[in-house]
């Protein structure tokens, strides 16, 4: 197990090698430079799976209903690649098959694999490693890939955006938070989990109303958004939360918005790219000089954006190009 | 009401003019370049406030604990200044003077200001925009700034950091959610909201126990999280926040930690500023480059990091400098 090159990985990714698609996850995560072609390789393999987003407010069963519904996919006959953002999902903490307890009969299973995505705090990485990650359980030719986050920031709303389908899963009873996590968020789906309490089945009418209205308001042409209530505990739902999602899928060939959503979803990848890029060369460039300007600014004698100016036309000035 | 100049602003927000804070406010939100160097000039007249951030899940109680603090201070004589980035908090929406019910006797108070951020889903212009309202209300004079955020996300935890006091709020009998909500932050006080209900003191002992195991794993020298519980409806425990807060602004003088965080801060804020320089400059530049390019990554003959690199270098290749 020495230092592999990044592009050799990616055959074995290409074969669904767990070990190398771990490999080359945890590079794309460390931002590495040296998986960038790997990456690109990678791209060009990708595009056949169906990307299906899971959000909703911590606490609210967003793990257990991707256990449930990675089971009913692989009885199913399907793969199913899993990533995890969520910092308080059982998959998080960086371990590679997850929570073995939570993820019961599919420790074992060759057709799924989970991973969380350990990168929030390093700055802006968040969303361009998931994609990344996105994109390497793509190539390796899992049929669905669940996403599963909390819906809240800038980054997360960017994964669930590059997902096919966006899942909203909120707990019974939870009434105005429903509105603060569909903030920025274009929801096909919404599950209330939990489903076997008692006060599940009043959230499922109160978020028909709710959703109704939204279809009176936006015309007829708009898709009334189904509402499903899922067990974890009974399996209840489970299986029509499937069916949700590949009616979903299906409906977006001839869905002209999606295509638009799509490109301006690539043109903000590109645009988080370029940033990254440009951070990594100040990061780089200009300790010295950082420094002293910070100095500067903390005697508030100049503006970090000042600042910010002055190092971006140093860096590009000397660019050898 | 004309188009003020946002340099003829500074010596009204100076003088703590609610008109011109507001203006300048939203000038910074819609991130236009007019305003760049009167937030210069109002950056060099900050640096008196008291910044104070309050975290926690949404729902939490943390946008009435907002309210009542205020009440607090203002009944101690001081000026306080409000920002709320919570998309659920009742000042949310654009509302200049937030929900005047909640806000209760403060509605009709000029020594207090209340103002959300609406910025979220403008990408990247989160963080760094709030942190150009903080200066704007620290160079109005107001004594205490109280800046409420779900701390979840990048932009939220750049914003937290940049404050000298961080105040987390937890609901009682919220469990793991505490440690998910913590992550990435460094919280100075904790409190438990709701203090009225049955089971807030069940969950004051659960923290102070989770807490002191910090302590003894982190070593002496580390001083012991004050944890609080606070009744909206009845009062209880706003008087000891307010004193936490206090004790713990006296402290950060002799504490060389804080300096080391407030350079990282800044350098974090320069480095964010330096990437917001950029994007505008490849999205004024490139339109129908970049269009042409996401076609080819649409039909996966390139990647997006490519193109990034191929239109950060074609910008600077180009400039007049």
């Amino acid at each position: 197990m020495g230092l592999v090159a990044s592009m050799d990985l990616v055959p074995r990714v290409l074969q669904r090698d767990p070990w190398a698609i771990a490999r080359l996850i945890s590079r794309a995560e460390s931002r590495s430079q040296e998986c960038r072609d790997a990456l690109a390789e990678v791209y060009r393999h990708a595009g056949g799976a169906h990307i299906v987003g899971i959000t909703g407010v911590p606490g609210g069963g967003k793990s257990s209903l991707v256990a449930r519904l990675a089971e009913y996919l692989r009885k199913d006959g399907r793969t199913v690649g899993i990533l995890a953002i969520d910092p308080s999902s059982p998959f998080s903490g960086g371990a590679i098959l997850g929570d073995r307890i939570r993820m019961g009969s599919l420790s074992d299973d060759a057709g799924v694999y989970a991973r969380s995505m350990a990168t929030r705090g390093e700055q802006g990485g968040l969303a361009p490693a998931t994609l990344d990650a996105i994109d390497v359980l793509d190539a390796a030719g899992f049929a669905i890939i669940l996403v599963e986050t909390v819906g809240v920031g800038q980054d997360e709303v960017d994964i669930v955006q590059a997902a096919h389908t966006t899942v909203v899963v909120s707990p019974p009873g939870l009434g105005d938070d429903v509105q603060a996590i569909k903030a920025g968020l274009l929801e096909n789906i919404h599950v209330v989990s939990k489903g076997d309490r008692a006060d599940a089945q009043r959230t499922v009418t109160d978020l028909r109303t709710m959703l109704g209205i939204e279809v009176q308001l936006k015309g007829k042409e708009h898709r009334r958004t189904p509402v499903i209530a899922t067990s974890s505990v009974t399996g209840e739902g489970i299986d029509l939360l499937a069916r949700a999602i590949d009616e979903h899928r299906r409906g977006l060939d001839s869905d002209s918005g999606f295509q638009v959503r799509r490109r301006a979803m690539i043109e903000r990848r590109v645009l988080k790219y370029a940033q990254e890029i440009v951070r990594d060369r100040l990061s780089r460039g200009s300790n010295g000089l950082l420094g002293q300007m910070i100095d500067r600014v903390t005697a508030r004698q100049t503006h970090p954006y000042e600042v910010a100016r002055s190092l971006v036309s140093a860096a590009y000035r000397n660019e050898p190009s």
